[in-house]
C-alpha cells in the first residue's frame, strides 16, 4: 500500500497531537515537522521523527502529499496558510469565525493556483458542531440551534485574566448552565444569549500582598469577556494549579430542537455532544482524518479551498466503499 | 427560484410526513403522490395534492426531478427501487442491512442506465447513525461503537407478538438499559451483546379467556426476538393500547469511545442523539434533504448508486457554501 505522506507544520499541542494520531493511522506516514524555531530545540514524540526548518519547506514539494498546519489562527494561519496553498494540499484548524469568508478567499485563489486542496476550520469547533449545526438545519427547519461548550478551558479568557494587574498565572473553564440545558432539551426553543447559556468559572493565582478583591471585581466587571456572564473567581496557589488545572479537557454539544407534524405537534430533539480529555489530541484527530480526506479529493482532481461541509464522509475513512456499506450504514 | 419537483411512491405514514416536510421546503414543490391503491381512496394531508396510480408513472418521467420512495424494505424496494432507478432520481430508506450491498448493487446498475441517481438507506438507521458511526470511527480509530434503539416501538416485534396464539394486538417498546449506556458514556469499552443493552417492554391485548401466563412465557421464550433479552410482559385492554400507545417516538444513540495520548491515556467520548416524537415524520424530513442533494448532484452529471457516505453534507442544505460558511462554520 502506498501510503498517504504527511507533513505538520507548527509543533506545540496540536502538531504533537497529530504526531500521535497519525501512529494510529497505518495508511499514513509522517515525513516531517516544521518549525520556525531551531530544528534541535523540538523534541518530537517519536524520537525518530525528521525536523526541519520551515525555510525548507518548499524544498519537500514532491515528498508530502498533505501539509498539516497547526499554528494559530490570530497570526500564524492568515499568513502560511496562503503561502504554503501555492505549495501543498493543507489542513488547518481555523478558528476565527468572522474571518472566515476572507480567509476561505485567501485558501482557494492560493490553492487554485497550484491545483492543489485546501481544507479549513478542521476541528470540532469549527468543524464537527458545523457539521452537526448545518445538517440538522436541513434536516429540521423549523426549529433552534444551540450550542454549549464545555466544560473545558478557554485560552481567550485565561489570557483576559493574566493581564489584570497582580495576576500571576490563571485558568478559565467555560461550563454549560445546566437550566439552560435542560429547556433546550426539553425542546422548548428558548431564546438564550451566550451568557445565559454558560457560566465562566476562574482559578487564579494572586501576586503576594495584591488586594483580590480588586482583582477579582476586575474580572468580573470585564466587558466582552465576564460582564454578561455569571463568572466564579476561586483564588489558589501556584502549586495547585498545576497539580488541579493542567489537563486539557473540553466538549460541549449542539442540540438542534425542530417540529413536525399536520399541527407542528411533534418535537424532535438531535444533539450531537463531545466529552474529550483532550482537546489538542481530539481536535488533531479530526486534522488527520480530514488529510485523508483532502489527499483523496485532490487525487480526483478536485482543487481549491474547501470546509468541512464540502467532504463526503467516505473520504475520512480508509475502508473501503463496500466496506463501509456492509460494515457501518 | 426553480423549484425542485418531487415525488412520493407509497403513502403510509413515511409518505405522509414526506408530504408534510415538503410543506416546510420553499425551494421544493410536490408534484404528485403514486400509489397501488386506487387514487381515490387516498387522502393527502393536503387537499389539492394529486394522488396518481403508479401505472401511469412512467409518463410523468420529465415532470419530476427525485422520486422519494416510501415502500417497505421487504417486498416493496427491492422490486420498485430498480425499476423505478431506470427513470428518476430516487431516495429510498433500505433498512434491511444484510442486504444493503446486494440492493445497492440492484439500484446501482439501474441508475447507471438511466445516469440517474439513487442514494439508498436514507433516514436515521441506516442514515444519520451510519454517518456517526462511520465519521467518529475514522477519527478516533482506536476506540469502540456503540449504537442504542430507543425507547421506541420496533415494528417487527410488535408483528412478532401478534403471531402468538390467543393475542389480539400488542406493541413492543425498544429500551435501552440504563446502566449499560452509563457504562459506555464512562469509556470503560465494555463488551455488550445486543441484549445486554436493550430491554424489551411488551403490551399485550389478549383475546378473552386466553392463558396469560402462556402467552407471556411463549414471548419470553421466543428465539432472536426475546429469549436474549431482558423482556417485560404486560396485559392491558384494547382502549388502553389505543389511548396510551398510538404514537410513533423513537430515539437512540450513537457512541464512540475512543482513546488517545503518548500512552493511551486520555479517552474521548463522541454521542449523536436522536428523541423523535414522530419517527416517520423526522425519517420522511431526512429524506426530503437527502432529495435535494440528490438532484444537485445529478445536475453536476453524477450517476449511480450513493448512500449517505457518499453525500457533502452542504448539498443537503438550501443555503449556497459562502451562506453556510458564513452562518454555520
Amino acid at each position: 500500500m502506498q501510503r498517504i505522506k504527511i507533513g505538520i507544520v507548527g509543533y506545540g499541542n496540536l502538531g504533537r497531537g497529530v504526531e500521535l494520531a497519525l501512529a494510529q493511522c497505518p495508511d499514513m506516514e509522517l515525513v516531517g515537522i516544521f518549525s520556525r524555531r531551531p530544528p534541535e530545540t523540538i523534541q518530537p514524540v517519536n524520537n525518530t521523527t525528521k525536523v526541519m526548518s520551515i525555510e525548507e519547506i518548499e524544498t519537500m514539494k514532491d515528498d508530502i502529499n498533505v501539509m498539516i498546519l497547526c499554528g494559530g489562527s490570530a497570526s500564524d494561519l492568515p499568513e502560511q496558510g496562503p503561502q504554503l496553498a501555492k505549495w501543498f494540499n493543507t489542513i488547518d484548524s481555523f478558528d476565527t469565525h468572522a474571518k472566515i469568508p476572507q480567509y476561505y478567499e485567501a485558501m482557494d485563489q492560493a490553492a487554485k493556483s497550484s491545483r492543489c486542496i485546501s481544507i479549513i476550520s478542521v476541528g470540532w469547533d469549527p468543524g464537527l458542531f458545523s457539521i452537526n449545526r448545518m445538517i440538522t438545519e436541513a434536516i429540521l427547519p423549523n426549529g433552534g440551534t444551540y450550542t454549549f461548550w464545555g466544560k473545558g478551558v478557554s485560552q481567550g479568557h485565561s489570557d483576559a485574566i493574566r493581564r489584570v494587574e497582580g495576576v500571576k498565572d490563571a485558568k478559565q473553564y467555560t461550563i454549560p448552565m445546566e437550566d439552560a440545558v435542560e429547556k433546550v432539551r426539553s425542546g422548548s426553543n428558548p431564546e438564550l444569549t451566550t451568557g445565559e447559556k454558560h457560566l465562566r468559572d476562574c482559578y487564579v493565582v494572586a501576586e503576594e500582598g495584591t488586594d483580590k478583591a480588586r482583582i477579582e471585581d476586575e474580572i468580573k466587571s470585564m466587558p466582552n469577556y465576564f460582564a454578561d456572564y455569571e463568572t466564579r473567581v476561586s483564588f489558589i496557589t501556584e502549586e495547585e494549579l498545576k497539580r488541579d488545572h493542567s489537563a486539557m479537557p473540553h466538549g460541549g454539544f449542539v442540540i438542534r430542537s425542530g417540529i413536525t407534524g399536520e399541527n407542528n405537534e411533534h418535537s424532535n430533539i438531535i444533539e450531537f455532544s463531545l466529552k474529550l480529555e483532550s482537546n489538542p489530541e481530539f481536535t488533531a484527530s479530526v486534522l488527520v482524518a480530514y488529510a485523508r480526506a483532502a489527499f483523496r479529493m485532490n487525487q480526483e482532481g478536485q482543487s481549491g479551498a474547501k470546509s468541512v461541509f464540502d467532504v463526503p464522509p467516505a473520504y475520512l475513512s480508509p475502508k473501503t466503499g463496500a466496506e463501509l456499506r456492509k460494515e457501518l450504514l
